[in-house]
């Protein structure tokens, strides 16, 4: 690939190659590393694209040997020479065969030593990486992922073009919605006093698009949230926004699942061959106690609470439900191990009161933390109903609140599938979790919240238990996860004025308040709006998914950190008493 | 085009023709309007691929056209039918040879009535339209804008990523700088006190990209500044924000011009064969007076200062420039011609004290409002300075300030050009002005600004100017203009800190106050900047441009008014005083 000719270089430091020795070329680059061998001077410059070896040879120029000895890491020079075929070859990399014997230096700027290497592995930490982002990014490892979620957002582009979707830029200053997560507001000094927030997502304007008669809506755009922020999520991350008018839930899933094969196939060579799997909500609560569950691996939860009853074990028998996990061939985990488990369960983040393990010993014998209570033949059934096979080991928990305890098990779950090995960073499992509940009941306000948002249309067949079992209530809504982690979701929305109208009454809103809040939707919605659905990606996490990272700050360019300060540029700041002035806004401490 | 296939429609309402006679299909859409005639009723039905005529027969289903009869304008609904043959077409839309004999209608939606009509020429007023914007978006004239500009975008995304350049999202909760424009500000909650900033553009961010090794850097992305606004600026706008490494100033003109000339050719069919011409700021001063001159067309500008001396006119005699354009065939201007056109000239956006005209008569003579100063062969020989004809209309302006006295020729001069008929929006004339002075001398602080900003390196070969006299130094700094407008611009940077430093010294920036502003950057020059350089193209200018429009308001989908005020989501507004709390803010009006 001959990439870039410019002023300052004929060709990159990644491309050169056996077939180019003879060849007179410029380089222009980073000095990767320098070295003194005898008369000779190897110097490694680095680009963007590789890293290519210069020679110099005291013998023949000893001037420009000179020059050469005096490079420091990371200078930025020019040089020319002519392509020679090495001695020694370097198989690992792709201009390993060849080097350049060197006629010309030019330092272009000199530098500082960086703070760290510039390497792989780097002797950087975090902070000091993150202050020093620019010198961060300049590692292989890292550039790349950017060049990943180039290729992603690129691809997304031309997949969604192809399907006839217009990328519309819907605005950035928009208006503030105190329900839902906190908004980032900005004071406008035209209009004192008031306010516009940044958008947590453009849903109201891809709704008003639709009433627009867009049709296919699209947008890869910043949304901001100001929330406290946990290692997973940022104050500004980018949506892949989307919606489409005169479909069903079906039409959205298939266009979005086409789009994520397309991304996979054109961004990491991987054919999905077969459709994506789906899922209820319930179903993937009941099996996995998650509604993103890891489909890399099975371990399907086991219910078992017929099985346990009555026995004289009060902790299973006061509980609501008794549920457990097949881990295959791990009857040999040591009475240390288990401690461990069990120690992972009562974790407060966790929040179990204990673990059951039952052992299927390779002899067909059973030995577990309750045998005091179940003869061999009572933990046969159990081992039948898992599926369990000798060598195997059986964990289960136990508990009051059925969801709650669900969501232990998934945590265990997850932690044994890790310790087996089963969360193959190059596997992809994917999942569209389905029928998701329309309303999400609040212990704590005694309400329904809508669970997706209060646009969210409820399934036909079930309008009918709106007022006598909420609850009960199943959405037009859905997710796509994958490998544990949702990637995105959606719903149908509700076109119909007087269902919407109904939705609000249900979830608590006066209509003065449903106005003040929705006011433009609503109006929008008198003139003719058309069936419509969509959703939305999170690109960071999509990226974060391919890219096989733990952190989606490590596929942003410039991330801020958990107090939402970015310490390379040291933001937030103080102003100007001026402009607060301007602003009519006095800080009050 | 056979394009969506969902579930409430088989084809679109913009795709049938005379090959699908006979063929039964669905269709969704908008009533554009329903007409009864005899026994049929005809309904219009809309969508965003086109309009197709649906036929209902009384005689044939008595109900069914009953419930057409009921159709009110805009209101959605879904027809299946059979596609036939009309008896009489219309030749002017892609579906005028047909009609869909109806079988089937479900009305998905009723509307109220829009309170203007949904058409190209519409009813509506402006203050109106933007009330309903989602209306307004319907019209076909409004949509077509936004589709233009999503090819645009998809278009530059394909050209940059050909030629290897990365599309990096920079942040848009920045720092701010005082200096400049003024900035939006976000306060921060977990940063009590503190603002972040959103970017007038991702400058710093780009130049710490080419620090990174990114080489080639492109990001179309929202800039935000806080001005009052004018006709044609928004509070948010779009721009494509480019910057490469290794290169000079020809490099980053030759890829860009490609890009230009890309965008023309797959969006408007449009092939610029030509190199685009250059011309140096100074002389597009001098021949234009303007940095973005309208090349379409000629009437460059005649200097005859030295002509018209010592004929006791103390007017031009006094004046520092006598400068004059040629008006081709207009000797026949009425009085009340050349009275409109000193009027124009007085007018305070022009400000100038008056107007001198001399028409070149059919029969050879001369007749001028300064007949009394000169003879027919002193204004002979202004006459052949001009290169006019036999017919032509010579206007003359004469001032003190040479600058003033050019720019107020230009605005005489593109209004010549709009009355002559000369400025054709079909018409494009790319023209890069190049050689931008470093310094622009503020009368008003009695000191040097950076014309560009602080990061534009000088010409190599004026860096001896830079203490003796500022004023002459020329920078590597470029615009694309075209048709009188700037389209985008930009500067090679500095790379070496020594010159920064000058730099600074020179724009009255203490390294202190330097350092506050631009530490980051300043710091990261230090590890190894490589040269750099780069432009910005204003997306929404560029839409306009192409979409021949006149303001960029109408190539936005959800623009701002003159307040900076979204009148249909009615923002910005109050918010909380819980929210204020939060961040630590009081209002003080």
């Amino acid at each position: 690939m001959q990439t870039c000719i410019d002023m300052y270089r004929t060709r990159t430091c990644g491309e050169l190659n056996i077939a180019n020795v003879g060849e007179t070329v410029t380089l222009a680059g980073w000095v990767q590393k320098a070295r003194k061998m005898g008369g000779m001077t190897f110097v490694d410059i680095r680009d963007r694209y590789g890293i290519t070896q210069i020679v110099f040879n005291e013998d023949i120029n000893t001037e420009l040997c000179g020059q050469a000895n005096k490079l420091g890491r990371e200078w930025v020079i020019q040089v020319t020479g002519k392509v020679a075929e090495r001695s020694s070859k370097n198989k690992n990399i792709p201009t390993g065969e060849i080097e350049i014997i060197a006629d010309k230096l030019e330092i272009l700027n000199v530098a500082e030593v960086p703070p760290f290497t510039i390497e792989d592995n780097t002797d950087g930490g975090d902070d000091l990486r993150m202050q020093y982002r620019y010198l961060d990014l300049r590692r292989n490892c890292v550039r790349s992922n950017l060049e990943l979620r180039h290729k992603i957002a690129f691809e997304i582009r031309r997949f969604l073009d192809e399907q006839h979707f217009l990328e519309v830029e819907t605005p950035v200053l928009i208006k503030s919605t105190p329900e839902g997560a906190r908004d980032f507001v900005v004071p406008s000094r035209m209009n004192p006093g008031q306010f516009y927030a940044l958008p947590q997502s453009p849903q109201q304007f891809k709704q008003l698009l639709m009433v627009a008669g867009f049709d296919r809506y699209f947008q890869i755009v910043k949304c901001f949230r100001d929330e406290d922020l946990r290692a997973d999520r940022q104050p500004e991350f980018t949506q892949i926004d989307c919606e489409m008018s005169f479909v069903e839930q079906e039409d959205v899933l298939n266009i979005f699942e086409a789009m994520i094969k397309h991304i996979f196939k054109y961004v990491k060579g991987i054919d999905f061959k077969d459709p994506f799997p789906r899922m209820t909500w319930h179903e993937c609560m009941r099996l996995y106690g998650s509604d993103k569950p890891d489909m890399r691996f099975g371990m399907t939860f086991v219910e078992l609470k017929d099985l346990t009853e009555g026995h004289g074990f009060s902790v299973f028998d006061n509980a609501k439900i008794v549920v457990g996990i097949c881990a295959e061939g791990c009857a040999e985990y040591t009475r240390k191990q288990l401690d461990q488990l069990t120690d992972f369960v009562k974790k407060p983040q966790v929040g179990a009161k204990g673990l059951v393990y039952v052992k299927y010993e390779k002899d067909g014998s059973f030995k577990s933390s309750v045998d005091k209570f179940y003869a061999q033949e009572d933990l046969k059934k159990w081992a039948d109903r898992f599926n369990a096979k000798p060598g195997d080991l059986m964990l289960i928990l136990c508990g009051d609140d059925v969801n709650k305890t669900r969501k232990q098990m998934n945590e265990l779950r997850l932690e044994m599938g890790e310790r087996l090995g089963l969360r193959d960073k190059n596997k992809f499992a994917p999942l569209w979790v389905i029928d998701f509940p329309l309303f999400e009941w609040s212990e704590e306000d005694s309400r329904f919240y809508a669970m997706h948002h209060p646009f969210t249309s409820p399934k036909t067949e079930d309008i009918q238990y709106l007022d006598s079992d909420p609850g009960r209530v199943r959405a037009n809504a859905y997710d796509l996860a994958m490998n544990g982690v949702e990637l995105g979701g959606g719903s149908i929305r509700i076109h119909d004025s007087k269902l919407q109208n109904k939705m609000f009454q249900l979830l608590g809103f006066t209509p003065e308040k449903a106005m003040d809040q929705f006011g433009c939707l609503i109006n929008a919605f008198k003139y003719g709006a058309p069936p419509h659905g969509g959703l939305a990606f999170g690109l960071d996490r999509v990226v974060s998914m391919l890219a096989g990272l733990d952190s989606i700050r490590d596929c942003i360019a410039f991330p801020k950190n958990n107090a939402g300060r970015d310490v390379m540029i040291d933001s937030p700041s103080a102003i100007d008493e001026a402009q607060l002035k301007e602003l009519c806004l006095k800080i009050n401490l």
